[in-house]
């Protein structure tokens, strides 16, 4: 352990542990993610700068998409990684040298090979369908061929875990066959996810003892919630690489996230992966594969996400700033995160001021009653607003209480229409909304209409055109998110709705809230909102 | 371990680990997540069916919501778990006889009392600004006082693992000033979630092993990415109950899912929870429970996540099909999960013929086509639909396969219009909808209009005024519940859209679902569900 767990170095006697990343890969297989040639190349090129060791590329035999990745790859300039291909040891019956998937691997021009064979008896026989000292013949002579081409062999041993468990003399004499025929590591895979810590910490200590000069991997999958703990364990017990994809993301519930791995081993096991300078690229690094990938990091996920350093209540957030690692295991800037107050019902005046601070505003030096602004915000959160996930309206009050807030439109009045019509039997799938908006800008007076399926899209698009001629910078902006929640159930549809909405115009992202007993009204608060602080956004930026 | 991980049910030795939800209190602390008055009951009626042993309600000195919950769940008939209050021990300087937080706690009238008090020496000076002696006063003095009123008392022991790195002996001695004083159960929170699992496991062997007549509890937050395994290295180390909070959420990255751990204790470490048979519930209690908190159980989430048992990748499908132990770490059953991509409590025939058995079909005895109606479950899943709370309108769905469907009226048209006027500066509290509807019931023709502050409740009034001499039950129902979920956020404001509505006529309470690209249709199908599948009701009671 680190005498401080809030430092970002580790020290010099850290343990050198390498890092093994399958997003490529293993990470692929996730439900709902496709990455293109480009994306894979663009990711290879950010864990590169990151200082990942070994980067799984893909199967060179299974898809154009591969093939091209590794013609490309090989001719990118990479700083430090080194580029692994996937592939499986030899088919049963057949020589290795004759295998067109080994032939593959080798061809692709990849420094690193890494193979995956069985070491689960029960799999050899019912999967592979083949004798148990077959399958040690093709682990053994798949390695020894691949070593001869010149590789850098990770034998990934699947299923080790299981296999472990049912026979251990058989699991330990395939990890033998890889070990005797030369492979640079034998990866220990915990296939479908079910092992705990104790157990892998145990076997994989087992292992490692009975190939004490062998150099050992460990590659989890998180079905029993453990991936990140049964990587940490395998690290404890002699595993000198680490498997994982980015954000976790991979099969069923996904891979080890490699990004908390190396976080909690260098901030916390003494260990030395991306090294402490790189490791503040660790929530970027979260964000920009995310973004490649097409989703969001989960705002609770550990060290990266918007939620990790989040704090809400009075009492917590006075405390944080008298104590911080009473509240902040690690120091948010280690990872390249920050902390954030979230106002709330609880919130007390140290939090509100260092929220301001983070929008922007220095209340205490605007010299502004920061106890009537707590009060207006009580009084609104009572009234049903929250600004946890506002900032835009929040930074909008601030406005008004620092006396900088201007209306950049007023409403006249709205309309809006939803119409819809029984043609068939079923209910007709063309409902249709029409919106009218009359507003003022300056001494100007605009009228436009929209049409959409909804009706909040409809006064959307007609509030964009009324306002677009006094503010073209609205064409940038866009709604990304919106979500309503009715406050008071008991009173069926005449609950208190509240709508969230979050925009962005491809610099920052903000979120606006809106409250009434009527949607489409809480609703247009939260448009009006919206437009009004991304203008401001916009200002701010000399826009 | 169990030789059989895929088996459902603990063998009779297993150790009986005691569970402890803090949804309610620390999981309301999650940013963005707020629960009404009526979530929470609903939630506390769930878990207690589930099996859960403790349900922690609030703090009932904190807000008048929380001395609402504490006066209503004393009037329910639970048939298993006891309600804990949240509350802290007295203050400094002041006995616990006269501390108004305690006198709110007994007074709250809760059998059970959870206490948290500071173990970590810097924490107390720096945080609470007093002496170790006198911290150590309050711990004993509070928890007697409480033991005094007849109270079951947990003392929280917060920072503990912290607490215990920094100054051992006095970590101790404040788990024994709770001890001395009678707690029923000390449990040790890992409260800023820095801790490793070989960490807690020694830190609480180590306590265990200096008050061996105590039960000890455990509670973890999720920052190092090890919350569960954290919580199961307790277990190993002599923790005899768990804390933590469905589907994880929490204040920062969340708390302990205790669901997870659940699964874990039940199915791989011969412990007895909630008991197999209502392990089958945790998918369904998962989704239950986000559905009150307005989000999603995520899609990859460990054993009840869609994904998490959803198989990609040719090689992996036709291997589950000849050994699923290789690729399933649990059978899904055991979980109330499925393998492969549905995800609903109806994805299996049984299910199905046990839900409709419940809503009164007999399917088998009809001779109904079973895989015709999970197919066709299916695809309006796959469309938005969701049947998990929305009995009314998969009861609806049954009567149509089964013939027994008759439409009590069509549509001909419906037309809402939302007027908004701004008067005075700030946005007029005065928006106004109106709603015509025009409907068939057998010959007659009827026309009507509804007026409300929200359209929804325009259309609901319209379309009651149009069918009630037709059906004058209707005037018996009414809405209790209305909620709006995006499906498809990417697409903004044209997202798909479902809408889900309770109703009750006071005799049965029912759900209805509606999804549209547009809101008000979606709300509309779920509203002519809700009075269609009313009016079902109603017919059986032969009203």
């Amino acid at each position: 352990m680190a005498s401080d767990q809030r430092s970002g170095e580790a020290p010099m006697t850290a343990t050198r542990i390498y890092t093994y990343d399958s997003t490529l890969r293993d990470g692929e297989q996730c439900e709902g993610i496709t990455l293109s040639l480009a994306d894979k190349l663009a990711i290879v090129r950010r864990l590169d700068e990151f200082g990942i060791d070994y980067i799984e590329g893909g199967f060179p035999a299974s898809n154009p998409k591969d093939v091209a990745f590794f013609r490309e790859v090989a001719a990118m300039d990479l700083k430090h990684a080194q580029i692994a291909a996937f592939g499986s040891t030899c088919k049963k019956g057949a020589a290795a040298a004759d295998d067109p998937g080994l032939a593959d691997l080798i061809a692709c021009g990849a420094p690193v090979v890494t193979i995956v064979g069985k070491t689960w008896d029960a799999q050899v026989e019912r999967a592979l369908q083949t004798t148990l000292e077959e399958n040690l013949r093709m682990i053994g002579e798949s390695v020894a061929h691949l070593k001869a081409a010149g590789r850098h062999v990770v034998f990934d041993a699947e299923h080790y875990f299981d296999g472990f468990k049912a026979n251990r003399d058989y699991a330990l004499a395939c990890v033998g066959a890889a070990v005797d025929a030369g492979a640079d590591s034998v990866d220990l895979c915990e296939t479908n996810g079910g092992a705990l810590p104790f157990e892998v910490e145990q076997i994989v200590a087992a292992t490692v003892a009975a190939f004490p000069n062998q150099a050992f991997g460990i590659h989890c999958h998180n079905d029993s919630g453990c991936a990140v703990a049964n990587t940490l364990a395998a690290v404890r017990a002699g595993a000198t690489s680490v498997q994982g994809t980015v954000n976790g993301i991979g099969e069923r519930v996904g891979n080890t996230d490699l990004l908390t791995v190396i976080a909690d081993l260098e901030l916390k096991m003494d260990a030395r992966c991306v090294g402490g300078h790189s490791l503040t690229q660790l929530t970027s690094v979260a964000q920009y594969v995310a973004e490649l990938c097409n989703v969001s990091v989960p705002a609770h996920h550990p060290y990266t996400g918007s939620s990790a350093f989040a704090h809400k209540g009075g009492l917590h957030a006075s405390a944080i700033a008298r104590f911080p690692a009473a509240y902040e295991h690690v120091s948010p800037a280690a990872v390249g995160n920050a902390s954030r107050t979230v106002v709330s019902e609880l919130a007390g005046k140290a939090s509100l001021l260092a929220k301001a601070k983070n929008l922007g505003f220095d209340l205490a030096a605007a010299g502004v009653d920061v106890q009537a602004v707590l009060d207006d915000i009580k009084a609104r959160e009572a009234a049903g607003f929250t600004y946890e996930v506002a900032d835009g309206s929040l930074g909008l009050l601030l406005m008004r209480h620092l006396g900088l807030y201007a209306p950049a439109f007023t409403l006249e009045s709205f309309r809006v229409i939803v119409d819809d019509r029984e043609d068939t039997g079923a209910l007709a799938k063309d409902a249709l909304s029409e919106a009218t908006v009359k507003i003022h800008v300056g001494e100007g007076r605009f009228v436009a209409t929209g049409e959409s399926a909804g009706p909040v899209g409809a006064l959307d698009a007609a509030l964009r055109m009324a306002i677009l001629e006094s503010y073209p910078q609205v064409a940038a902006m866009e709604l990304t998110d919106y979500k309503v929640r009715l406050l008071d159930e008991s009173q069926g549809t005449d609950a208190i709705t509240r709508v969230t909405i979050t925009a962005t115009d491809g610099v920052d992202t903000w979120g606006t809230v809106g409250v009434s007993e009527n949607v489409i009204e809480a609703s247009w608060n939260a448009l009006v909102d919206s437009l009004e602080y991304g203008l401001f956004r916009a200002r701010l930026r000399g826009e």
